[in-house]
């Protein structure tokens, strides 16, 4: 195994952790705060550690799948623990397992709190807060890749380990031009978003945290009450943005390029507007009676669909009120996930299209034994081999999950609880139900629990094998041999 | 499609339908009970179809897999639908969705109810609906197989749409023998368990019908309390028959043949076993607490976990107020489920084996990208298409038990309801927890939610796609086309 390149990655990443750190320091500046020292401080010492460890280059720039899988998951580990340092420096979220959750939480664009009163928190941690999302949502690595000369390698297998969905598409034949189109694409809505959002009166900085939150499809309010207390224009303004950034960004790369015909040919895109579509007619005609005024049912209806499907999390009000079947619904959007090649977590849409097309093909088999049809994508056969990956996910997920839910329980909290609890935090989507509804928080949990759901958010956000590797005995076999061997030479 | 060959098969299951049903009418006349007599008129009627139905020998005895299917899942309807008639006639159940529900709930070894005062019934109507779960345990197919001359054809798809398990195992080359041995495994057993059940001064009548609904892994109790009035002894022996009950029955035959060696080597019985008994012991320190006496949380942890992982659904207390943990665990191997090839229903442990077999090899092919090793099962490598068949599976119950959970979701009752009424039925266990909790009953859903429920119990205990393909538009067009070509000649 390449250790050093593992290293000289990771000292990278905090490197441009350090960097990133520097911009909740402008805000405390803005706002004179002294919370920004704390943040200095730990930008320092992040980026001494990141010099020390790219110091010395690695002899060999080859990356293999294991190496690139144990680099994203170790980099977004050392990312969340030196992100966290800042809140415990502040007195802010003193216990560290709190301020990991909440960094954790940050990065895998997940917005579960723990904190009841977020309002209480300085303008400087509730920046870095909200910012977390927007770096986590496309990925530390992909822009790295974007960035810093990594050639020589097989970049792919970084890539592969971070990105969301089923198959890594290179937009463009180089990864290193294909990870700067997604930044440049992905800025440029941002920005769009806080033009519209600062259009509609909402204060800049509320703008740009808010817009942060949607992009990264985190969900971090920075209001008590998540979204509720804005105008509709704004709310409606986050929902078309939430829906827009859990699109397949491959859309967008044919769009920017005026090819509107394959934009809108791609199939798993199309299904994810139908689901979302049909999911807010439903949840309308179930809400309407209780609601009475068509405007704000079909708000409510439409901002909590966006925000569920593309694991945002934001909330305009507490469905954990509404009726059954939306609520129902609400659960199942959250296992369905945003399209695959976005900045939102769940399943994907693709891997369920593709799930119900194994299903439909299985069931054909059986009346014509003899037919051997190949599942299809967007006109083309899917790989044997990508629907097999995709068996397998499914399958895995479901078992981490249900061994999550139970290793949960002995807190003796309500099924509803633990398992909406697994369910947001697996999909990285932010509230569930019961006593992580909208309205409450993560913080009644204790540490073991809580060590739970931040493995689950990781799991999530990396599409959990690369995480898995973590725990697999060779992998670290490996490692330490090597040690041992250099270490003899 | 071969149509006559469907007939003739439901025909055959009418006549034994007809036959099976004058044991109840034995019953009424040892208990001098009027009701026998709408026994007697049912019967006759049944009979009747049945030998219209098969006066015409079909000229081509071929059943392909599609047929198997159909015959399979036809036979599964028209059973529960005569099977259900006494119960209206007597006016005991006098609706025919809750008739027939309580029908299925019986042949499908669910054990779900719609009653809610079980002991208000006849005899012969309790003898009959606990006689439904030995019926539907072993199959009707099977039993047709066993006695039926279906030679010519290619009988092992019949069994293999009403088999539980990813594969149907030929004990004897000769399916009619594989056939026969299997019943007088399971005819011993019930005999067995009769015995000593009568040895612990349990009354006739409650011995057989308790011991029918332990073979059949059904769970319909003939008391309000189901099975918690009962003797310590009386709990146990069931317990014990219950877990025994739910083993691949391929190990009773190698035991009948005094082949140890290969019974205990069987990985899923291994595995089954393993289960149980950390199920039990995680249970027992849980509830220890609150229960405070070890012979008892004893009792009661080993019958509940026997009771719900073999899909059996008997009671012995309420295990709706005992602690999440414990809970958990039950609603986990609600899902796992017993042995493939035994009368138990759910996902089977062999299902799951291989599941967590394929997140290894997974795994190691992350570590090792370039090896190709085979998962293997009792040492032998299984099979690329069985791996497949048994993800897709996973899938579509997966599937089918979210849509289930939606399609239920309109009468506004909780989730925790809604969740474990459709776990309890697809799996064919009985209780859930909430309004369907071990002291409650299915009365409350409303007709549209009660044929979803009979859906579930039905495509459970089939296995999914032979019930599925009755949905597929082929499957009749193909019946229909071959009517109207016939009808031309």
């Amino acid at each position: 195994m390449n250790n050093s390149i593992i290293k000289y990655i990771l000292g990278q990443v905090l490197k441009f952790e350090a960097v990133l750190m520097l911009l909740p320091c402008i805000v405390a500046i803005i706002y004179t705060e002294s919370e920004g020292l704390c943040y200095l401080i730990t930008a320092l010492v992040c980026g001494a550690f990141g010099v020390i460890m790219t110091a010395k280059k690695p002899e060999n720039f080859v990356i293999y799948l294991k190496e690139g899988c144990i680099a994203t998951s170790l980099s977004w580990i050392f990312l969340s623990f030196f992100g966290c340092v800042p809140f415990m420096l502040t007195g802010e979220i003193p216990h560290l397992a709190d301020a990991l959750f909440e960094t954790i939480s940050g990065f895998t664009t997940t917005g579960a709190s723990i904190l009841s009163d977020v309002e209480s928190l300085s303008y400087t941690s509730i920046f870095w807060r909200s910012f977390t999302h927007w770096i986590g949502g496309m990925g530390v690595l992909v822009f790295l890749l974007a960035i810093i000369p990594l050639s020589g390698g097989s970049n792919i297998n970084l890539m592969r380990a971070e990105s969301p969905g089923p198959s890594v598409g290179k937009l463009v034949p180089k990864i290193k031009y294909t990870a700067r189109l997604l930044y440049i694409i992905y800025f440029g809505l941002t920005i769009v978003e806080i033009v519209l959002l600062l259009l509609g009166k909402m204060p800049v900085f509320d703008a740009i945290t808010t817009s942060f939150g949607t992009a990264g499809t985190g969900g971090f309010g920075i209001k008590n009450d998540s979204l509720a207390g804005y105008s509709s224009y704004i709310q409606w303004i986050v929902t078309i943005f939430m829906i827009l950034f859990g699109v397949n960004f491959n859309a967008f790369y044919f769009i920017l390029f005026s090819r509107f015909k394959k934009a809108f040919a791609m199939e798993e895109v199309r299904y994810y507007f139908i689901i979302i579509f049909t999911s807010i007619a439903v949840i309308f005609f179930n809400i309407y009676s209780s609601i009475k005024n068509v405007a704000d049912a079909l708000l409510h209806s439409s901002f909590q669909v966006a925000s569920i499907i593309t694991t945002t999390g934001y909330s305009t009000v507490d469905f954990d009120l509404w009726p059954q079947t939306s609520k129902t619904i609400l659960v199942m959007l959250m296992f369905i996930g945003a399209c695959a090649g976005s900045t939102g977590g769940g399943i994907k849409v693709s891997r369920f299209v593709i799930m119900i097309k194994t299903i439909i093909k299985e069931l054909n088999s059986y009346i014509h034994p003899k037919s051997i049809k190949k599942i299809k994508m967007d006109g083309k056969p899917v790989e044997h081999e990508v629907v097999r990956a995709i068996n397998v996910y499914f399958i895995t997920f479901m078992i981490i999950f249900s061994v999550s839910i139970f290793a949960i329980s002995f807190e003796d909290k309500d099924l509803i609880t633990n398992f909406t609890a697994v369910t947001a935090t697996i999909n990285n989507i932010g509230p569930g139900l019961g006593m992580v509804g909208p309205t409450c928080n993560f913080g009644h949990f204790n540490v073991f629990s809580k060590f739970v759901l931040m493995f689950d958010m990781l799991a999530g956000r990396l599409e959990l094998f690369p995480l898995l590797i973590l725990f697999h005995p060779t992998a670290w076999k490996d490692m330490i041999e090597k040690k041992i061997k250099y270490s003899k030479m």
